[in-house]
């Protein structure tokens, strides 16, 4: 406290300056860490809805609706054992192609049985897919990698066998 | 100049103290921005690389040593028709069960198509792989989610159709 005393008021305003700015350099790291933890957990929720709007839209007989949660990009694609394709509309019409009316559509279910975090941007979900029909109940796997982008959470990369 | 000839020596030291503390702010916010934009083609170079002697592993009968590129860890998963498989140690057994000789293992052939970096961590790799064996020629379409670990860049999720 003595030595304190005898600091004159420039030197104050000097370390009082050099504090508030470290300390503005601190919250900066402080925020950003803080908002990455927040955003695993909201990454985690946001996707598991996504995926949740998707088997509705595809219940509804919407493969446009279904569609909104692949992000609208020619460079994103959908890998099987056919091969890539490449390019938002592309794997719309494939969509489409393949699920002509709502008796090929059936009734989708999702499980997600893994999450994997890739850093603030991206993640990844594998999980199964089951489609219940009049005669059928196909199925199979996929890996979801999704892309946090300004319009929320989107498919980039669906590769499903 | 009139203006800056009026402050005194302590002024001085304010100032210059200030500068040089946003100057060193600025300078960690650039440094880590050139290092992101270097990583990506490092990570290019490097996954490719391990690509290579993966493909030198296998056609050289040493399913441990294509494995080596595989993170060995519990929690990374090889998904296809089948399912997941979940683990270093079940995928290593999987493929030594699948192909128990260097007949059945044959010359493995990768083609990378498409290189999708997601953070500075993580990178998806999609791609083509045959293996040219004495009666058949088997091959499909892989998506590789690659992790920077401490001992270089590792498979955490592959999907092979």
């Amino acid at each position: 406290m003595i030595k304190l005393k005898k600091l004159n008021s420039r030197k104050w305003l000097t370390l009082t300056t050099l504090i508030l700015v470290f300390a503005g350099c601190g919250q900066i790291e402080e925020q950003n860490s803080t908002k990455e933890s927040y955003d695993m957990e909201a990454t985690r929720t946001a996707i598991s809805e996504a995926m949740n709007a998707q088997e509705a839209a595809w219940n509804n007989g919407d493969i446009p609706g279904f569609m909104q949660f692949y992000k609208n990009d020619p460079g994103i694609s959908f890998v099987s054992e056919r091969g890539v394709d490449k390019g938002y509309e592309t794997i719309l019409k494939r969509y489409q192609k393949s699920y002509p009316d709502t008796a090929t559509m059936g009734k989708l279910e999702f499980e997600i049985l893994e999450f994997i975090p890739a850093g603030s941007m991206n993640a990844m979900v594998i999980g199964s897919w089951t489609l219940f029909r009049e005669n059928d109940e196909p199925g199979g796997y996929f890996s979801l990698l999704w892309e946090k982008t300004p319009d929320g959470w989107k498919i980039i990369n669906d590769h499903t066998s």
